[in-house]
């Protein structure tokens, strides 16, 4: 029997090298426990419903009566959904033609995008233009997207910062391009520093590699630092200076647990910054309905705004959208929800701000307990979740830690995390997942268990932190660092 | 000011070259001249519910409840809903964890895959493992999965029947492959020689293409015929011979309005042929919820099965599939809904035929009530649509207006598509966007207008096609083919 197109020996190369920890070893080992009946807490992925957190009432309302619109000339419906979900679930069904089950222009519904320009413009008191706002199947899938029109080739190089969000790392390898890694400074609250970006490119271009595109992950994932103002425009002056399209993924924007740096745009630093930049420097902002207090994954809605690409671009962007003919409309009808939430005065809006603000607040008190939790074990330091979803603490292993795990044959933060989820059911994703500087570790878990349970899980890894390093220190030489 | 990474010149160039007709120049044009206020009638898309067809209740009702479980512990529910669609949400809700808001396995929900391999089953008689299956945001994405474990370069070669659906054409060319076409024979009711077959093969060889995988669209798009057991035997024969992994797009097979041939799946006529073939051949058969009378196309539900894929190449896949996540999980409850629909005794039942009776009903009658206007039209000759959604009449343009496109830089048939969108709102694509023989020129129409319109809708086509051929006809010589 000869070798056949889809043996893992003839597969693309680009498929086989490319890595997503976020569901690699650690995940496929700990469905596998799962299945054997040990109780699992998956925190290797930002999932918030999975973890308990109820929907907020209002989306799901309207949702459902668009789903099903005959419910609206049911004289009873009014004693289950209220007038506001009611009338919202009109106005949607009539910025369609066919309802949630007809495919949507490719770019999705005109009257969403349309509601998030208005959102935006709110947000950064500058316009914008629904016609450069592409409502996408979840944030990824627009990062694809994007990344797909700009890579032509190895050469093309994409700044992307370590540790990073591997969804960079795996497009990048799959479209066949040059990841350029750019470090965050752990020491630093995980800032940037600009030299070392200056480095970065310089590096890259020496290997002969075009720098094209720069990302930037704020509030950042899994490192969870908050950019300040500053930082922004030093970004934007350096892509600027070095001709890069910037690419925001600013999914993050309403997970904030700080007050000193409030979420800002990178859109509007760059608006700010006036000409020429403001006209200049190419922008995509990414968003999703999957995080903030929605939390809505599995729905899958999510867009792009596009500043400074020209039509001719957009075309073509467009064309490609065309190919899978609609984002699901669904998913559209929420990401019109989150960007234009009941007001004051709709008979829905206590409820609303009651549960969004009762899912943030408890956000922050989780971001504090999980940062304290690790800071008090031996051998972990965190900085503070500023924002975002995740805690990604430095675990300084030991060195016959690391002895065994390269006897293994596994990255000794892979063999650490796996020894966690067999201990305790904690499935995490080790550092390597996202990169780190060399002889460094961490593991990165989300702050999404609730609030109850995690005085427990916390002290479920301490509990096993503790005789791991008891197991590998060497009580005579090693100290902690 | 210097280019950037996002101008039209510096973009991917197998995103500049892709072309997808179905949503191409035609429909941009429809799309403006409808904001100008003109009624366009969509039939450039088989997109059911947006020409009025209405969904089907049951499902609608089990995903409002999915999406608002909150209404399963109100005591008025059952004013709403009958019980077994509670039931039916009920029993959803429990495969997930986290409900229609968490991200899924990236295969989709274990029980919905379960539900598929069942259905598989039934109507094949053969067993079907739920771990070979996975579901997607509706077949086009899982297509392009598959594609892109499959292409690793210019050299690798998909054979692509012609006319095919474009989005065949546009992704093996957005992912760098060679699309190698195979015609089908208009007089022989678009069926497939396999001798031309086999000459398409040798020709790619001829050029250092190595012809790695083989598209089948059955029933057929654009064309409408659906595939004979010889032909289908013949086509995994060749494919064994050759080494090829067969592609089966099997999307309408619901959609089936002749008692001749009734669908059969590639995958029963492989386990039928028995060993070695049924060992041997790789075959991944693709699904949706967008077609049959569910036309569900704006949820994005479909799934894959694969056949003889080895373990290790399947692996790869699923770790593919991990870096967007999950599929949207209503989607995925839509493909659970279709495979196990209401049963006999069921409160919802006889509605649920009731309905899906009466839209494939009315889609047979929409059949013949296409086929024969086309063929009563001057230079049209159109063959019956035995299945799928559309109606592919070919239009024997006279010299003078093929004169008459060549002058304005236009193909024929686009010229013949925009003057019939211009006179009478019908937005159809041109049959060069499928791909057909030197010389010859189609269309493709839907044939979802509703029943009652249709009548007038092919009175119009019929006159704009008597001005269009008396404008352009040479009266002295031209002859009709």
């Amino acid at each position: 029997m000869s070798s056949k197109a889809l043996d893992y020996e003839n597969l693309n190369e680009n498929v086989k090298k490319c890595q997503y920890a976020v569901r690699g070893e650690l995940y496929l080992r700990a469905s596998e426990l799962q299945k054997e009946g040990k109780k699992i807490i998956f925190t290797n992925v930002g999932n918030p419903h999975a973890l308990g957190q109820k929907p907020l009432t209002f989306p799901r309302q309207v949702i459902a009566l668009c789903q099903a619109p005959f419910l609206l000339d049911d004289p009873n419906v009014g004693l289950i959904f209220p007038a506001d979900a009611i009338a919202r679930a009109k106005q949607f069904l009539g910025m369609t033609s066919g309802g949630l089950g007809a495919y949507s222009d490719s770019r999705g519904i005109p009257g969403v995008r349309k509601e998030v320009a208005e959102f935006i413009e709110r947000r950064d008191g500058y316009p914008s233009d629904p016609e450069l706002i592409f409502l996408t199947d979840g944030a990824s899938k627009g990062v694809m997207q994007i990344l797909n029109s700009i890579i032509r080739g190895p050469s093309d190089g994409i700044l992307v910062p370590v540790p990073q969000y591997p969804l960079y790392s795996a497009s990048i390898q799959l479209l066949g391009g040059s990841l350029v890694p750019y470090y965050l400074e752990e020491t630093a609250n995980w800032g940037l520093d600009i030299n070392d970006l200056r480095q970065s490119v310089a590096q890259a271009r020496y290997k002969g590699i075009t720098v094209r595109a720069m990302v930037i992950i704020n509030p950042g994932n899994p490192t969870g630092q908050c950019l300040s103002v500053a930082n922004l425009k030093q970004i934007i002056q350096f892509c600027h200076q070095e001709n890069l399209v910037l690419l925001g993924d600013e999914v993050y924007q309403q997970n904030i647990y700080q007050d000193e740096r409030p979420f800002i745009s990178a859109r509007k630093v760059l608006l700010d910054m006036g000409l020429p930049l403001s006209k200049e420097v190419q922008l995509v902002s990414f968003h999703t309905v999957s995080k903030g207090y929605w939390g809505e994954c599995g729905q899958r809605g999510g867009y792009f705004e596009m500043t400074n690409i020209p039509p001719k671009a957009v075309e073509e962007i467009y064309k490609v959208a065309s190919i899978s003919l609609s984002p699901n409309v669904p998913g559209q009808i929420f990401m019109g929800l989150m960007v234009n939430p009941p007001k004051p005065g709709d008979i829905s809006y206590d409820q609303y701000v009651r549960e969004s603000k009762g899912i943030l607040e408890s956000l922050r008190k989780r971001a504090h307990m999980m940062t304290d939790g690790f800071n008090s074990c031996r051998n972990v330091v965190c900085n503070f979740t500023e924002g975002a979803m995740y805690s990604f603490p430095q675990i300084r292993l030991p060195p016959k830690a690391i002895e065994t795990a390269n006897k293994l044959g596994k990255a000794p933060d892979v063999l650490y995390c796996l020894r966690l989820l067999e201990a305790t059911g904690i499935s995490t994703v080790p550092g390597s997942g996202f990169g780190q500087k060399e002889g460094v570790f961490h593991l990165r878990t989300t702050i999404l268990p609730a609030e109850e349970d995690m005085p427990a899980i916390m002290e479920s890894f301490k509990k096993f932190n503790d005789e791991f390093m008891e197991k590998y220190e060497d009580h005579k030489g090693y100290s902690r660092m």
